[in-house]
């Protein structure tokens, strides 16, 4: 066991989370919540994305987002880009880091990319060559390693491929989602020493969701491994598209409380973080679906 | 880490889940979730507790729970003693098993039981002759043991002694109570480690409540350690009575799906256990507090 001494949350909740709700946060609000993050002490905010508003309109004002936040120099707000023209759009709006999204499922990409697993690569290879040429840092997003849910079981070997696949073209860390929240510890421990033979476990990030409870133990698992990097969305901003009323991301909170207790240093101001949290929810109309949000929120002063 | 063949998972739910519930479940229903309860394959299922009804409304009727349920040749039902005089109402009542209830606080045992740890141990002295001279097995819970909401931090080396006096007065088992679940798993791991150096390990059950949402991790870091007995409430039954709307004992889907990803063996019905607590929820009104319920239900066929 070789627990890191330091682990890096990558704060999800601004784009992966609020892509996925409902009611959508109008851009003040979402400028006000990537600028409450940041103060909390989040070093890596996904920012938006620029997809096409008619797929995904919760991200359609991403490039007032980015104007609007007041950027700090220590903290990094990549966003989401499909392909070279969103790249092109992204880099006019002033972003300075990108990610994109692949699946390791064949199903799953088809459904949710309309393309197979080999068309995405071959659509981002144009994007991380002009990444490369202008030094901006790509993660690359392997969705569905831990379960599919059009196929069930995913192999890990399939997730190692489409990893080291986008780390060939040139991602710089990939991060390896269980969108589906159906892992358990020993898949997401088989997971990551399949994929850690291909790719270096310092370049591997654990985006574990919490749809059956498990995120916490999956990443306490990985952990134990060594993984340092830590994908989370504040409140548990998100939900799950496949199970509506369901949990989604792991909540920020609950991970940093965790850490707090294995003593790895976060950073973060676990107050601060979950009053961002709130002012969010307040304004979608639900609950935060993390434990520690909620317990803080029930015992805050009246 | 040498995991477990097999986990014996101790169903709380009827006793320390119900007892913990603000609207209190009729006596059939009670009856009906035991059976069903046992139905979905659970072994050991906490049905009551022979306290005053002064203290406890919610158990008043206990000895009408026993009476009623369809009695499993394969299945234990314990019920909670306080003293002498419950432990004879429930002998009266049919229990063959019963356990006991002690702090490894000060404050928590003065202030929830209204006498000092060991006043409440010489209390249970009585009680454990006399089931040993009955061949009937205790069960001592240990409260506290990851922190206290009146003293905060709990000495490991303290539950320890609790536990080891508990054991030496003829307890046969402890179960080691997170009761405001604010324990971690690197603070599980340790107190795993610091009692099992007085208590047999394979004598200790994890009691880990899910208020801040750690008690599956914590549970998969003391079941690395060989833990072979936990503790868990049917659809998270209870809540917590220290933050109110928090979640409060484990819920027994979770624990069961995450044992099951594992590889662990416990005879359950994941399907057949969820519904059990669908309907006990049902007549409560409120939504199971754990994500495997919550799922599946939100999954089921309309």
């Amino acid at each position: 066991m070789s627990f890191p001494d330091k682990v890096r949350i990558v704060e999800v909740g601004p784009r992966d989370g609020l892509q996925n709700e409902a009611k959508p946060l109008p851009a003040l609000m979402k400028i006000k919540l990537i600028d409450d993050l940041a103060a909390a002490g989040l070093r890596e905010i996904e920012a938006g994305a620029f997809v096409s508003p008619k797929w995904v309109p919760q991200m359609a004002d991403s490039a007032a987002v980015l104007a609007g936040i007041t950027r700090r120099a220590n903290v990094r707000y990549p966003v989401l880009v499909p392909n070279l023209q969103g790249f092109e759009a992204a880099l006019a709006a002033g972003a300075r880091e990108i990610s994109v999204f692949a699946a390791a499922s064949e199903s799953f990409s088809q459904k949710n990319t309309n393309c197979s697993i080999a068309e995405s690569l071959a659509r981002f290879q144009p994007v991380l060559e002009k990444a490369g040429s202008l030094g901006i840092p790509v993660r690359g997003y392997v969705s569905c390693v831990l379960g599919c849910p059009y196929e069930g079981e995913i192999a890990p070997d399939q997730v190692a491929a489409v990893a080291s696949e986008l780390i060939s073209l040139g991602c710089n860390e990939i991060s390896l989602g269980d969108t589906i929240g159906v892992g358990t510890p020993k898949a997401a421990r088989r997971l990551i020493e399949t994929v850690s033979r291909r790719v270096p476990l310092n370049q591997l990030a654990a985006h574990f969701h919490d749809t059956y409870g498990q995120a916490l133990a999956n990443l306490y698992a990985v952990l134990e491994m060594g993984v340092g990097i830590v994908d989370a969305s504040v409140a548990g901003l998100g939900g799950c598209p496949y199970a509506p009323g369901a949990s989604g991301n792991v909540a920020t909170e609950d991970v940093v409380y965790m850490l707090g207790g294995l003593g790895i240093e976060t950073g973060i101001d676990l107050q601060r973080l979950a009053e961002a949290g709130w002012c969010a929810m307040d304004h979608i109309g639900r609950a935060p679906s993390g434990s520690v949000s909620r317990v803080m929120r029930q015992k805050r002063p009246v």
